[in-house]
């Protein structure tokens, strides 16, 4: 019987997509799904509504739930994990005490790639600990990595560990929205989008076999501006207006390639982040998902999604499927699962391990690519990076090798316990006035209470 | 008959080294030493004193000059390159640009990494240009790559064309200086340095075969402020004032490893070189090599050692070898040509392909290491990096793997021309406050009179 364990299953929008997509997966329908969470609370909640709906989708999946890690990972063919350590309130503080030293949104880089306060050890420490014990707990699992950040993390469980690790994100499905906007067919379209997690570009775009690109010229050209005072621009949340926002198609222009997704953020320039006014022109009147209007835009999102769970949780009289309609939410985990447990061909857009697919990259640095999954002759089952080629030099050189070893440094720090490095990737952020404030910025951020064990680490 | 050509035989202090060093070599001694200049009344001068000094030396070599490339390529066994087009007025109209938009110093990496103007254009057009007719007319010569930038014009030549390229730089034996410092004997000491030319890092050092690292430590400890009061450090010339700076030995302390050479400038962090202030107190009373006074110390000195020189080839009663004694400049062309010509095992300090040398640099990457002269069973001679295996996980990852992409930003934007690749390094200078600034030094820079070439080629 196949078993599905998701560990950090408290959080709040993924879980529930994950319980959808798997009662919509009817090949999928006994399988055993195990919640994990430190959170009782939460995980209550999580494994209430989770055995609710399936009861309302007349699935015959087993769903069960435990604080234990240990409980959860015995038995496990995935793990899929969503954890954010600790929440977001400590990273605030450590905003907070960035901004305090001149440093607006506050030190690394846009949201994405810093998850897990500074040097991402808390995040960092957790994918390792818990590639561990799957290691030895459930060697044959999969894991699944969804939590950020998926590049710094995929790359170091695959590279220190043995577990079959994937890195698993949604970020690219926002390709759909420039074919929404451009009025195209959705079955019309083929693209190929490459590069690193957060950091993915539109390498091929086709409508029915033929390049599209001039398609999205001529939009840009003749339409953009218009778009840009429509109230559907104007009115979008922050994480809708990124994708045909003026950062889009002036990195765009920079690059030679659309930017996918969270990449409009994650992978544009510093220039983009000066203040709130300048996020502004870039990313619409939020000033984008990491400004303080976006971020605060989204907590709230969250904590109202929250409270609506739980009196759902309470209610036995609501009908969840008409709450929450059962529709393919777009994650990949449950399709990828899917596609390894029952041999479906479906090609999938992951993070593995790059051996070869893009060119001038490091094979053991992990790419996202479209993905196949195949079985070799001895019954093994493999998820290879498809053949990608080139990437556009200058895009190569300005985005994607300084990101790859922004996630070395970062990865060296950690494994090293390295605070010297800590130090000089603080140095040489841009807004860095002298190596003197960089210095005590770093000791005030390590002195937060949450950071001990950091402190420790790092020497 | 063995033929050496030196194209740029007008520089001033380089050509007099080489054919001092050629008259004390006396395996080479009945050579044709063919010098090259398109400044004619320097390349007279030289001729004159190169054929004076040779017969006082009472060699028998055949010294010719020419003006014209084709001619000196000629039956060429070793091309020297040592070229710097336009001299250096017009870098330091750039300079002077840059400075009125608040970039002190100019753009560009202190001086080495930088010659020959914005993207490095001139250098890089000339060495391309030197290569091919080098592939054409002598295609079996070694191409001594001695003009700066080494590091970027090595890796260019040696990717783009045929010719047998060998960058060669003086800038290791600047170790010598720590051997003295510390009062050791030169013959107990030995040393391995690497990394790239004006970024090499001493990474063995053995004294009478024990790791000499701790003797350096206590110097450090114990002697180092003292030094730093001396008029020994404090009257010292801006050149040979940066081995054994604070600058070094901060740099020693941050990256594991000590610098040596050009490095202790060239591969320093930005906020050494904030302000002249801030210069002296890293690199002592001139600021270092690269600040107004120490550059303008240099200057002068070229100037008086040319008026010097005017002197002498215009006087036929002096004697040279009086004036300048004939001892080894310790410059490397020379013996590495006699290594090449007669089978000596030399070993040499030289930048060549990677191929492996370096852990985790690609193998068409031109690193500076020490290098074996080898020959095939064919009878083909080699050049070859020696293994060096990783270097400390820090400095490559804040220091060399930076410098490497640099180097690939440049020769990038020099091969396709493109000048977004040139705006992006200047927009992440850590000076730049804005875009659009970065936008008006550059079209301020290409719109220089010199730059009406590349004004062209960067589109």
């Amino acid at each position: 019987m196949l078993q599905i364990s998701v560990v950090g299953a408290g959080s709040v929008v993924f879980t529930g997509r994950l319980i959808v997509d798997l009662c919509l997966t009817r090949s999928l329908s006994n399988s055993t799904v195990v919640l994990m969470d430190i959170d009782k609370k939460r995980l209550n909640m999580m494994y209430n509504l989770a055995t609710k709906y399936a009861r309302e989708m007349n699935t015959d999946l087993n769903i069960k739930k435990t604080m234990d890690r240990e409980e959860a990972l015995n038995g496990a063919d995935f793990v899929i994990d969503t954890v954010k350590v600790g929440g977001y309130e400590p990273m605030e503080i450590e905003r907070k005490i960035a901004e305090s030293h001149g440093y607006y949104r506050g030190l690394g880089d846009r949201v994405s790639d810093y998850y897990g306060g500074i040097g991402a050890f808390h995040q960092l420490k957790f994918f390792l600990d818990l590639a561990r014990d799957v290691e030895e707990v459930c060697p044959d699992a999969w894991l699944l990595q969804a939590a950020n950040p998926v590049f710094e993390g995929s790359t170091l469980i695959s590279r220190e560990t043995k577990a079959k690790v994937i890195g698993v994100c949604h970020g690219h499905f926002s390709y759909t929205d420039i074919v929404k906007t451009l009025t195209l067919k959705q079955e019309d379209v083929k693209v190929l989008i490459a590069g690193f997690n957060h950091n993915i570009w539109l390498l091929n775009f086709l409508h029915n076999g033929k390049n599209a690109y001039p398609i999205l010229d001529q939009w840009i050209e003749k339409k953009a501006e218009k778009y840009w005072k429509s109230d559907e621009y104007l009115n979008s949340p922050p994480w809708a207006a990124e994708q045909f926002s003026p950062a889009a198609v002036d990195m765009y222009r920079m690059y030679s390639l659309f930017p996918i997704g969270d990449t409009v953020r994650s992978a544009s320039p510093w220039w983009y982040h000066t203040d709130l006014m300048t996020k502004q022109r870039w990313y619409g009147p939020t000033g984008g998902f990491d400004s303080e209007i976006g971020w605060s835009i989204y907590l709230n999102s969250l904590k109202e999604m929250l409270e609506q769970m739980l009196v759902w949780s309470n209610d036995p009289a609501v009908a969840l499927t008409k709450e929450y309609p059962p529709t393919f939410s777009g994650e990949q985990h449950i399709p990828l699962i899917d596609a390894i447990v029952n041999d479906k061909e479906v090609q999938l857009q992951l993070n593995v391990p790059n051996k070869g697919a893009i060119s001038g990259i490091p094979d053991d640095v992990v790419v996202e690519v479209p993905t196949v999954i195949g079985t070799t002759r001895g019954g093994r089952k493999t998820v290879t990076a498809m053949h990608v080629g080139q990437l556009p030099k200058r895009l190569m050189l300005h985005v994607l090798m300084p990101r790859m070893l922004r996630m070395e440094q970062i990865l060296q720090a950690f494994l090293e316990g390295d605070r010297k490095s800590l130090l000089l990737m603080i140095a040489e952020d841009h807004r860095t006035r002298s190596f003197e404030d960089a210095k005590m910025l770093l000791e005030e951020q390590l002195g937060q209470s949450w950071n001990s064990e950091a402190t420790k680490h790092y020497k």
